[in-house]
């Protein structure tokens, strides 16, 4: 089935097709902004000297084939995932239990979860944490399956969850191309069963003729603004107009995605928001001292009007979630200068910790292990849980002892679970309960042998990306370090995405590609809760750490389409381009 | 009055403030594609071989002040602008009469004048003309006066009227910088009396404190909409689905401005347009052969999608306005083939060459000369008339002789004019009666002496800019050149702006440049209209010459500013750059 969907797709182009394709993708993009700054490899210094131009968007010239029951899985499980993490990020002892051995050899972690001791001393002045999330999965369609594709999680990100505002821009366009004059008679593609205009037919296969609606930008800014609202008033004396601030890297190049939030942010909602560069947070924000007001608020001086200052209710962080952004003490010092305002931050400090991949494999264990999904999720029916967890792929920690199988579990007390649910077990790829006992040496043997090892990847616990080791190069790279470094790596079985996809690519330097692809799709999400006090509450029980959900949300996708030959992703660097999607449901 | 309006704007910037001020310009012009391709002085061709690059459209950072009495006035003159050259342009006999002995000397016109003989010998099959017309006028104010300014024309574009997509978007822009995020305190402008949020106040001035807004694009936009209905269904046989052709350069930079018209042209009105290249007229247009279809409707076969083919409704030239697009026999045969076509052209031969400087200089003949406006203008009182008049600035023919004063009177019959019209003599630059028997001899007598020519500008008749010859620049100029060639010039008394105006630029390449500046303000109109028929209509009086009027508006501004060191325009080229303006009236 799924072979048919790619046989002919994308149609093939004649030179002028092309020509024409190509030319409208390059005019449509720079016309609404779907665009970044060039990078120094297509543009260099010294030929932009002050940085005024901008380029396409690494975009794929076609939608990609996607299934609609896939699709609609990924959406239907979102605001789950979103109080599951909101769940976790309010449980500070559980998460210090699943991360401190790696505190041990990775500083970056290290120094974030001393930051939020610190304030936790202090006492933290806000309670309230916002996230907006993006949950990447893959279709996993193993070569000798008849069936359908399933989804499969890559990561669950909870800090600076980019490309909201340009992926929306990309699904305007291809829709755009495939219904423009009209959708019978596209001039731009060529008629084909999946625009649902061509006379051929794809017998067993339905496809609506263009991309589903994304609601990417009015979701993550809706998030944003009911953060904004929950702040409530100024807590300056006397009162200050208030803003959202937007924490962006000194050399951002992926700014447009970015404006879309913050301009949308205000047309609709009616809230002003500033840019922060990182360089620049303990010049241009303050906090008054606390014999003068204990409330913390944060206060921003606009650099161009310093007469006039704001009081800032969230920090939106689109920037300081990779150790390459902290080159120093100042960087730690600007941390720690934010997450001890009253500013609600996205995120917070713990809920960045969250998104570690340690979590992300802690959470695969299922019973007889520890059953994490139902310890933050107690009041979710049995079958919402293992629709989450048959998004898990398999992964295993590098410890070189197995932990105990409960080391992570915060409620010995098992009475929340029904028999049913150990017996539930319809994932295929789910370990036996002996093999879960030793499941963490497992992740050594899988990792050390050439033949495992190129079914898998290795991914380092922090943020950002870029450093993933694939397949048969993990032996070698594990063998090269000291094997005390080999926690801070997750070992993730490899998905097995769709063999025969492929699509065309319109680089940023205005290259070309044609080939086959691999797509990882991500659901956009949003989540305010308010936290149980994490200070002063001594013997605080496991159900005094559940959050307040006050706005939960899901909405709009994002699908990132790379080149085969690529392992890695990251679109603003121009390896991988951004996509849409054609839904296609199999009738 | 007018320099205190000069004296402290724009406001002095800190560096802090103007590099937030430059910053948030770049972003914001890219982000609401305020932008062109940039030119191979900016970026070289190996540095950007496939053409991606954009860059930010040549704008000011504030807006500059403009008398609004002015500004209304000026608007409140379109629409009798575009019905007295609706009138010029459906008068064949007047035009060849003001036109003719530039033939003689002038290819571009003699050519064009040409293909209107050889389809008039065909037979016109379109008697529909549109203008998207754009008024451009100067302040002047002369040093020596203490009023107000007073508004002079320098010309009426009759073809390829740029800009209305990016004034509306610079516009935008400057409203944003000056209320964002509230009036009171804008973060990116210094508070200012002009933007009505300053302590310090202007005593004898008022000012609504952002530029009004900028209708240009709906207003063009319906102009090409009223014409696409009215031309009716298709008149192929099998009919075909009808669209809008946009006329463009191969390589045309300025591209975005025109993609804001079609775009709206598509969401608010469902009406397709596609872009031509002129280089591809004759490759993807035909006209069916006459024995088969009578009608010479103009067929558009799109490159991308050559099995569907589409009727063309309007041919709106962005193109094909210079001498120097014409390369050869194909561009004649070019503009012949759409001419000939049952396309209303936007604009026609004839409303195309009603465009010509010559026109607008022998406009401004009046009692006791030949009064033409009005001959082509019957119906409007003469204090309207006047009124128009007034924005005529002195000009004159640079004829070796004094042509006979009635030369291009088409209507001896004066008894519509009052004595009254022939005393009203207002303009404090209008000749003599006795100095009006002698125009043309002066015209020469006043571009030979150095003294004189000091005040004038000589311009060739042709449409596209760029020729102009300034000043004392004039005698040695006309000295170079046959004597013969003379008639091809019109010589008109320099405009006087105000000398203190100035503003501050943001380039295409990122430079920013401080100084004093000269603004031209181009008003927006369009007029749809029928001819009588020109064809066949022997003995016709000067009363059937009138067009019927379809479709008449007025709406949006340009202001175009250049440094007072260039005398040329032409944004596009990166002279000058696109301005919006803050109104002020004194009070």
């Amino acid at each position: 089935m799924v072979h048919e969907i790619y046989h002919n797709y994308p149609p093939p182009l004649t030179p002028e097709q092309e020509e024409y394709l190509v030319q409208t993708v390059k005019n449509w993009s720079i016309e609404h902004a779907l665009a970044v700054r060039p990078s120094s490899a297509i543009v260099s210094e010294e030929a932009n000297p002050n940085h005024v131009l901008a380029t396409n968007a690494p975009v794929t010239l076609f939608p990609s084939p996607f299934s609609k029951s896939c699709f609609d899985q990924a959406r239907s499980l979102q605001k789950t995932y979103n109080e599951l993490y909101a769940a976790i990020a309010s449980d500070e002892e559980w998460l210090e239990r699943v991360m401190e051995e790696l505190f041990e050899v990775d500083d970056f972690l290290a120094n974030l979860w001393k930051i939020h001791l610190a304030v936790k001393e202090e006492g933290y002045v806000q309670n309230m944490s916002l996230g907006l999330f993006r949950s990447d999965y893959m279709l996993d369609a193993p070569d000798d399956s008849r069936g359908p594709p399933s989804l499969k999680q890559v990561e669950f990100n909870t800090i600076s969850s980019s490309f909201g505002g340009l992926a929306s821009l990309v699904t305007e366009m291809h829709t755009h191309l495939a219904t423009y004059p009209s959708q019978g008679h596209p001039v731009a593609y060529p008629r084909h069963p999946l625009f649902g205009n061509s006379p051929d037919k794809l017998p067993s296969i339905k496809s609506i003729g263009h991309p589903p609606h994304n609601t990417a930008v009015p979701t993550l800014t809706a998030g944003l603004a009911a953060a904004h609202e929950a702040y409530g008033s100024s807590k300056s004396r006397p009162s200050l107009p208030t803003c959202i601030l937007f924490l962006v890297q000194d050399t951002e190049r992926n700014i447009f995605d970015q404006l879309a939030l913050s301009t949308h942010l205000y047309k609709e909602h009616k809230i002003p928001s500033f840019r922060l560069p990182t360089s620049k947070i303990l010049a241009l924000t303050s906090i008054p001292r606390t014999d003068t007001n204990r409330a913390r608020p944060l206060i921003y001086t606009p650099p161009s009007s310093p007469s006039i200052q704001y009081e800032v209710t969230v920090v939106y962080f689109r920037a300081l979630y990779a150790p390459s952004e902290y080159d120093g003490p100042t960087s730690w010092a600007a941390r720690h200068h934010l997450e001890r305002s009253a500013a609600i931050k996205c995120p917070s400090i713990l809920l960045h910790l969250s998104g570690s991949k340690k979590v992300q494999q802690v959470l695969t264990s299922r019973p007889p292990g520890p059953d994490h999904l139902k310890f933050f999720l107690p009041d979710h029916p049995t079958a919402a849980l293992d629709k989450l967890r048959s998004t898990f792929a398999p992964q295993y920690a590098l410890s070189p002892t197995p932990e105990s199988s409960d080391s992570a579990n915060p409620d010995t007390n098992t009475e929340t679970k029904t028999d049913t649910d150990t017996d539930t077990d319809t994932d295929t790829d789910t370990k036996t309960d002996t093999e879960h006992e030793d499941i963490e040496s497992e992740g050594i043997r899988l990792a050390l042998s050439e033949t495992t090892a190129a079914n898998h990847v290795l991914k380092p616990q922090r943020e950002g990306g870029g450093n993933n080791i694939y397949r048969t190069n993990i032996p070698p790279f594990l063998n090269s370090i000291p094997r005390s470094q080999w926690k801070q790596y997750i070992l993730m079985e490899l998905i097995r995405p769709p063999p025969a996809a492929k699509n065309t690519v319109l680089r940023s330097d205005g290259h070309v590609v044609h080939g086959n692809v691999v797509s990882e799709l991500g659901i956009f999400g949003t989540c305010l809760w308010r936290n149980t006090p994490i200070h002063g509450a001594s013997g605080s029980g496991s159900g005094s750490k559940r959050p307040k959900i006050l706005h939960n949300t899901e909405g709009g996708f994002l699908l990132r389409t790379k080149g085969k030959e690529n392992d890695e992703g990251g679109v603003a660097a121009g390896f991988s381009s951004l996509d849409s999607l054609i839904l296609y449901e199999e009738s």
